[in-house]
């Protein structure tokens, strides 16, 4: 059985324009560029918060009816009264009056990530502070480190290469010195490994180190960097709009697309020395 | 402050043999390959669940002190009384008497994953129970379909191609014609928009479809597929291991590393045909 289908939500924009810094052959030039929009919807039923997830808007109703009926708490759209794009960041999924969730909610779910969001839109509403800022004047790199960093993970990542279904989370030396890295099959795990290894051997906060990522940047891994104090940021891949917001808000070197000689900066130019 | 590391996490394998099926120039091969280990792991503070999240096993310690660590729940190690593996797939953090977790536990986590897991180990015990069992008959592909469905998805899906930071979730016939699909900065949020789509739209069980998976594949998208009834899944990327475990326990057919003339196929061969 179905219902007819409401409100449908808004089919926002998926990506975002934005400056950077292109550097290639040697030389830096401003361009715009596009960046995938990140950014938090909270899921309710009958107005109960179920779930915060860092999605890309547009289409948030199937999202939010998807997530339910894939984690068993929904499993007939015929269950669903109303499902209404609250606001924004909000979506409420009104459950007729004789159901229940299927499956127990507190039960059902795992968490895998950060901050209370709520439905705040701000970076700052969503950030949890961190015990250690950025210091904004303490380190820089050159972009031979940077053009380096790659090939030096490469060599000690021997499990990504033989499955390609690992991400890494690699330390460097602002010299380029390799310290530690580490690989799981969820990036932000590999990151919170890397972070915890470091709390546990007392080396926090990680206020003069290069963070290397095997893949994309999103809020999230830029959040736990923040956590450790961490300046400089590279990534292999892309980020998304609410990286590039939280790099920036933290004073962080944001760092993508890094190639053999080429890279984007979306944050903290100041930080690369060209020589 | 630091204490001593108490007990370290067992350093794992990162990856696992399995034999697959690799399809290359119109022949299909049995060969042993490798598969990133992908097995869930709760977090408990003095005993008392905080998070589970589908991880590689290792450096399990590590990684629940660098979680709290980055939530934002301990700020020094020194509130750290005792890290512990109590069993392979649970750690516990027992904070100093005087310590109470620094952020609402409640308040500080969203979810964004499926199932309840509660570190047990077996793929019955973990996945949430589909009302659509898939159907063991329906539909067969040829090779050719497959290897058409890649150009078929970027030629709809412009903001990837512009940004290379959305991942996708389409869907196909059996004979390669193209239906629908979803684009999002998360993988799990792709598949939710498709298949709240489909449960919106009245056309669950997708059981004479194939889905196609823009980036790897994971356990929490194989069971979302699942919950669709879902025969298919075809993966551009690497599956993790509990992905094949779960694609084979359910039988489906899971086919990963689809290039233009190659793909290795990890469960369900019998819906493939060669010609």
């Amino acid at each position: 059985m179905t219902l007819p289908m409401h409100e449908l939500s808004k089919n926002n924009e998926l990506i975002k324009k934005i400056k950077i810094i292109r550097h290639t052959q040697d030389k830096d030039t401003e361009i715009a560029d596009h960046v995938a929009v990140e950014s938090p919807l909270q899921i309710t039923i009958n107005h109960k918060p179920i779930s915060v997830t860092m999605r890309t808007p547009g289409d948030d109703l199937a999202l939010a009816l998807g997530f339910l009926f894939t984690e068993g708490l929904i499993n007939d759209f015929a269950q669903v009264n109303l499902a209404k794009q609250v606001d924004e960041n909000i979506v409420n999924i009104q459950l007729e009056d004789d159901i229940t969730p299927t499956a127990s909610i507190e039960r059902n779910f795992y968490t895998t990530s950060s901050c209370g969001v709520c439905g705040k839109t701000s970076v700052d509403a969503i950030v949890t502070k961190s015990i250690f800022p950025i210091d904004q004047k303490n380190i820089a790199v050159i972009d031979d480190v940077l053009f380096s960093l790659q090939e030096k993970l490469l060599q000690v990542q021997s499990a990504f290469e033989s499955t390609g279904g690992l991400h890494a989370s690699a330390i460097f030396q602002p010299d380029g010195y390799y310290i530690n890295h580490f690989e799981d099959v969820g990036r932000h795990n590999a990151l919170d490994k890397l972070i915890g290894y470091a709390l546990m051997s007392d080396q926090l906060p990680l206020s003069n180190h290069i963070l290397l990522l095997s893949g994309r940047a999103s809020f999230e891994l830029i959040q736990k960097a923040s956590m450790a104090g961490i300046p400089i940021i590279v990534s292999v891949g892309a980020p998304s709009s609410l990286a590039v917001e939280l790099a920036q808000r933290m004073g962080q070197t944001l760092i993508g697309f890094l190639k053999k000689t080429s890279y984007n900066i979306y944050s903290g130019q100041d930080r690369i020395n060209l020589k």
